[in-house]
């Protein structure tokens, strides 16, 4: 005894996503035939059809955009400064702050030798290329200080190392509004490390 | 700064769900664009077009079929017991036990007068006709010892109570494998009113 098998399908299709398990997926395929409208049931459908065809990474930059380059390459006031990100979310993060007003680099991973992810499966290459094209004068890593992170930093900074380019890498300590109590020992060091004369 | 309009449309489409909340439904979003293949995109669309085109309501019993009656109400060896349950993943729970050989019947939904649900609300007059027409001997029924399962086991009580027909409801207590003393109270009072004599 089972679900129908268009339903079964769907519960299938919603288990194909991480998190979502066999009891999720099947109260999300409930949720769809029995409280969603036809229309929303519907535009779903094209919604997905329509992201898939329409996005695509930037060319220059890597990031998520449904253009072949991005508004912010595109962007002609933002110039000599780029930013070295893992993914298309952390642009979105640092623009919220109008902290930064450089160009991106995504590289959509990070060195990983562990998981077999070396410099030509992310989007590496391009930045050295980028950096002797656009002029870049101060690069600024932001990745996160994990095994791969540093890696990669490593590698970004042995590459440009007779370049001229000015590399910075942004900030590790405590966060803002956390406890000195709670933080585990390597943010501490990392916030030891940064210490600043006031 | 926000995501390419068709991803932020996608992200809204998958906020319809309960339980996923803005960072989920991006999550979810990215996913489908970066790790789904092409054709699981599409199959997930045509998936999601098919449920809603398919499934419908048994006709008699009203549990998710993609027949006008569903393949239990066809069963012409179930007979004379009918089981009420709440939704149509009870029977899937029963059925699994394999220890009730009956028919069904869904009520979707319980009488529960403080949300506005009445008896017309739900697939409940269908049953008094069905316990007729079916030549039922005996109802049994599995609701939730709540609120609203109470008022919907009473209602049917008393609308069948010169009907002959024999009225059973499942038994409440202690589940299997658990302390009781973890138990709530009224767990307990429904285990000491359902003893047994060994």
């Amino acid at each position: 005894m089972k679900f129908p098998e268009s339903l079964e399908n769907l519960i299938k299709h919603f288990q194909l996503y991480p998190g979502i398990g066999p009891k999720t997926a099947e109260r999300l395929a409930l949720f769809t035939i029995s409280k969603l409208s036809k229309e929303s049931v519907n535009s779903f459908s094209k919604a997905l059809i329509e992201a898939i065809e329409k996005i695509k990474h930037c060319d220059k930059c890597g990031s998520i955009t449904d253009k072949d380059i991005c508004d912010i390459c595109n962007d002609q006031d933002r110039k000599e400064k780029l930013m070295v990100v893992e993914n298309s979310k952390d642009i979105i993060a640092f623009e919220k702050t109008n902290a930064f007003h450089g160009k991106y680099h995504v590289l959509n991973g990070m060195i990983s030798p562990l998981n077999g992810v070396g410099p030509d499966d992310i989007n590496i290459n391009a930045l050295f290329t980028r950096v002797k094209e656009e002029n870049i004068k101060e690069l600024i890593i932001a990745l996160p200080s994990t095994i791969p992170g540093e890696m990669t930093c490593t590698y970004i900074q042995k590459m440009l190392e007779n370049s001229g380019v000015l590399i910075y890498r942004i900030g590790y300590g405590l966060p803002v509004g956390a406890d000195i109590e709670y933080a585990d020992e390597i943010t501490l060091i990392k916030a030891l490390e940064g210490i600043k004369k006031l």
